[in-house]
């Protein structure tokens, strides 16, 4: 198969803060919009050439251009020049397969997040896209690499004239978009628990030879989690202590929130884990009972007819003088004999506890 | 069955501070009271209305409202405006899966904590309940989800003139709500111990099919409570180094108490899992070795019965010329022949240790 | 059996600082005796009432009062006045179930250890008693709940004159008793030590059924051990870094001599629980090889006689016409081509290296 | 076979900073290459005596002095006086087998690298060349052990006049290098990445027997990378804290750029292990279950014949009086006998879902 | 057979500094020499008497006096007031089974390292002996518990006149004698890493019965190591750390090297280990493969000769009328058919691939 996806690779040899685009393209047009709002007005467009934003960005309040589509490079490096963005936030915004951060470049602040979309039930692979946001002192620029939907809420919230959001400066906006994204991980923790609910359930009645399959496949979903969360948490905790003048004081009690939000979410990831690795212990000591009991049947019927076997041999031997053969009840006399033989095993088994 | 829990995703979208209750609703309706006192005077009633205690709020000492079951949304909004409380912190108080925290909020410190009852020995899940402590300079707000009496004997240490409580402030009385709660993980520790022993002496007899399940189930409730604690254990210490002006010097020594507690309650904890752990060794090397005398029994009937059927079978083959089957002793030494090898056999798995 | 251990659950409700024994009562009756010592002068007696030693606290030199068997509570209570002690001091003196821990009240600093007890080789359980040590600017006190005679050498070293002891104060005297505790921890290890070498031992010849009894009893031992060291090192690195004026920089040196032995014993336990670990690593497979061998035996003898009896049941059959049956030589033959089909087999098995 | 590889005992006794080549010979010739620049000018040459480099060392500019092969040991002590080399530094370049390490030593900074050069799939070791990387204030001086090319494409950024390193200094070409070295990671991680996707198809199949010595060499080559990525994220992080003069502020910005990049290596490896042991798991219970599929065709097998041939070995007896042998339908009712005996047996297995 | 190593528990009662040596005697008497040297004059002795020394204490320059065999205790206590020793320290002399540590005592710094002898192949234990180092401001003493002569090439870089250590001070040569023993350890890990390539080549060919034996031999060896190493990479941080006026800021570089040693060393066992783990691994499967094999050769014969055993067994019964045994083919027929169920079988376990 063709590999659509470009790795990193493909950047080796090149100088550090080259564009060129990493990870697959999952959108090829890009949609940029912007939104102008302080407390009292709202101007809402759909911009087509970056320089059109040039007038707003001298006004107050706060300015919002959000990217759904990676844009063009020559449209992302007239971005850079018109903000003055340095080139290694220009090559972070292509490098799409990157771990949480934030960096601090002094004019504005910049955070990279990934979002995890609720997968459906049928499908294996757990897709991410990166979440990039930018927030200096007049404006917040969003990058997302499809046209998800995401921030539409967000955009609601700005419309109404009474939300907290018109009130405050665009440290608040970069809040309410990173809220967005980690509130979306409880819907996949959700579609998570689901699923390991039915493994519990399977394991009980009896598991499928596909059961250690999905369970290694939900384990890999949960390390991509891990990997994203751990330094999503990280990345919250240095935004908290960060000392930038662009970050209001009160802001930072809603960067608090979402601290707790992420804990609560590896939390539960966490517990996830342990009660996989508990259904996995459970699952190889069923496989393992099921081999006794299949020895158990095996060795019982061998114990059983051998020693018959070998009584109805013994009689099957042609020796001229055997003084059985020729007694009158010896035949009935030889079942007797196998028949206690028989019992007797059986009741050495149940003592056993095999039967 | 549908599901009565509010999950987190309800609120995915919303604004932070917004105010929906999640977790599963565990009372219907909210009992609130009021307990005024200082060292002299005290005065105790149940109120309905928010407005109602206002009045007190102006008076000196301590002034305790106690909420059993969650206030509704209204009666926490109005609450919210009383006593100066910031949105994030009333969203705490209806979201009842958090993690035990404690956050300085300048005027008030708020305090999060779960409490689990012990469970009766027949059921398989642990219940916990989130209790909310908030103090300021002279009031205290507790919020139980469910009305358990856990803090009556902190009301009757009140009433009782003599104590401590009565002479110290706010500080105090949040200690010996905390301490109440702590306290409360002793009982369920008794109860997982009782548990285990059980299973130790299970262990030894002859486990069950159903053992690794209890001990897997065991294993959850004790995650659970680990997730719990470990929380809680940051949470103290994080109280005791705080230094709020709300915080006594004399109460720090009490809530240093609190602290060995718990390590003392996460100690065992840790025991307990080191125990299980042991368990889970011996019984799965007790089905192995199960499975271990299986073989053996098969291979000792099998070793001992295929020689003497072969020795039946060479004796009933039917040759026209075998010397053996016309001699007078033929039998006999057939008899002797296979009882020899029956002997000889029988020896070597003695010496094998087999027998 | 009924259980004469109090546990912490007759504690839930009390308020902290509330005076009941709680572990198992290991003496009846408390002995208390006092030595008062300088440099030049010593004065010992046992006494009967705590007010008596109040004449001693006013004078110089060093008051050590030791109570061997846990002191009743009136006593306990008397002794808090006396000597100023914090109601959380003799709450701990009596919850005898605490971990090694030290703490700073200013006028006096008070520090937990646990002392083990080596046990005689039959038996199962690891007794521990708590050794309460309290020391001011001119006494110090020392709680042992059995009269073990642990201190005796104490009491020797401080009789003659020339002892570093006489010529120091109570911080000396308290790191004396600190040392003597912790050095029997030595002789601890060296029963675990002798313990562990007999399992080698028994490993090499033939581990018994009990063997991973055994090995899981060790276990448990080393983990309450573990429990217990852990937090006495803590504490000796907190005594280290403690700023308290009661330690003089001159037993610094000392303490750091008992952190010395401390980690010493925590790295010997750490071999020990690497040495189980790796025999239980052999235990397991030296049973799987055993299995290996009974399948081995099974096999090849399954494997010799099924042919053989194959053949003899091809001769016993009954048809008319079967040309070998009239042969002269027949019955010869089928003796040679069994015993070639044995041959054969049993060359393959030392092929294959199973016999 | 004979060794060529020099190691570390070869040193013992020898005083530090005896220079001695450690590790395994890689090139016998070095060739050394001089490249002198500044933003206007630009002169390249190749240098065959190091006493020609030293007028270039008085001009401004970067003098970037490049060894291919390393040095021989006079090459190198004449290097060390004429740009005031440590000896532990002379040492260090010669023992190639170190781990990534920083080193200031004041007027230059050492810093040692690790190279993996991606491996042929037919290969089974894994090569690593050192590449050692000294800067002081107007020279760079890189240590390769093979001519490989790593560093051709900075050579052609040099030559470019436009690019960013030629204006700044050397601490930005010292950049550059690590950055090559550094990038050079993900090729081998996508070889990598295409061998464990290879090996899980494998498992999907069927393992062939080299399946878990082809698992323990790609873990054997995922704990050298290991090995030497900790101490790569380790080293950047201290270059990153440098309080250097000889590192500009703006190339910190790169240098967190390639702590990125480490950083999502050491992820991925993280990732890689994750799916190795998990694939680990898979194996292991394949190989389990294909052993409970062998020991059920036995069990069916025997279990079916056993009963059977004891049938007809009942009416192989030859007792005189055997009514069924005179029977006109004895032998059918035998075969119908032993077909009902059959037919229940499958029933059984097929509802044991064994069949 | 007895022990001739006094343990611990010898101590235990003693005061602490009391000399009684524990850990085994390594040797019998003890050798002093004395090397007194500065840059231009070098002087060498063998002594008798401590207080022979006494007069080139106060010369300048650096006396060093090393002890091969350790002393008697009255030479201790001798050496112990000379040099004005605290009487822990030597006290720690002679407690020879020490982890590496490093005090200082302000007038002198003390060192503690264990120094393992390279074994023979044959042998089983892993000996240590634990060599004490001792530095002033004009003198060294070294304390090494045999004569293994070790520190031999040391005395020769001090004869020759023109070595770094003949211009510096006490605490360079305090670091060649701390070179010499970690070097030491390389001579070790190349012993163990040929012992591991061997079991490596023995896994592949067929592990023999003893291999878990050796494997576990060698994980001991490797954990005493560690109990060793860990320390010693702590000792020397905090060696570089001191800032004790001892120390030249130049030999800090050389001690920072000696650490660079220990990294390296502790990595190689790490890898070992890695590598012992994975060869555990491979060994288990490899019995559970052969295991798996055992059982599909029992199998495979029991199928194959079970139904032809039941074959022959109908053709052994004796009813009168059975039509097939009056055939004049009927034997022929009846090998065919037997012949066409082992064909049958045969072909069943080829698709199987058992066969």
């Amino acid at each position: 198969m063709p590999r659509t996806k470009k790795t990193r690779s493909a950047k080796v040899g090149l100088p550090p803060g080259s564009l060129v685009h990493v990870g697959e393209k999952l959108s090829e047009k890009s949609k940029i919009s912007l939104i102008h709002y302080d407390e009292l007005s709202l101007q809402e467009m759909e911009i087509q050439q970056i320089s059109g934003c040039a007038s707003f960005l001298k006004k107050t309040g706060v300015n919002w251009i959000s990217f759904q589509g990676l844009p063009e490079i020559p449209v992302l490096e007239e971005l850079g020049l018109s903000f003055g963005l340095h080139p290694l936030t220009l090559e972070d915004i292509l490098n799409t397969d990157q771990r949480p951060k934030m960096e601090d470049y002094g004019d504005y602040l910049y955070i990279v997040l990934r979002m995890f979309h609720p997968e459906s039930p049928d499908r294996g692979e757990l897709k991410s896209e990166q979440i990039s946001i930018l927030f200096g002192a007049n404006f917040v620029l969003s990058f997302e690499e499809k046209d998800t939907g995401t921030f539409e809420t967000i955009r609601e919230r700005i419309r109404n004239t009474k939300g907290r959001l018109r009130k405050s400066g665009p440290d608040s906006l970069a809040h309410a978009l990173m809220d967005a994204v980690v509130d979306h991980y409880f819907l996949l923790l959700e579609n998570l628990e689901e699923r390991i609910e039915g493994m519990e359930e399977d394991l009980v009645k009896a598991p499928s030879a596909g059961f250690l399959n999905t369970l290694q496949g939900l384990k890999k979903k949960m390390i991509l989690l891990r990997k994203s969360l751990w330094p999503l948490r990280e990345m919250i905790t240095s935004l908290e202590r960060s000392e930038s003048p662009l970050i209001n004081k009160s802001t930072l009690l809603y960067v608090r929130d979402i601290y707790d939000h992420t804990i609560h979410i590896i939390d539960t990831l966490e517990t996830f884990r342990d009660m996989l690795s508990g259904m996995l212990d459970i699952y190889l000591s069923t496989i393992s009972n099921r081999m006794n009991e299949v020895m158990k049947v095996l060795t019982v019927i061998a114990t059983l007819f051998m020693p018959l076997t070998f009584v109805a041999g013994i009689y099957g031997m042609n020796f001229k003088y055997m003084p059985e053969l020729e007694w009158r009840w010896g035949y009935a006399m030889a079942w007797v004999l196998m028949l206690a033989i028989a019992g007797g095993m059986l009741l050495y088994f149940r003592k056993k506890n095999w039967w």
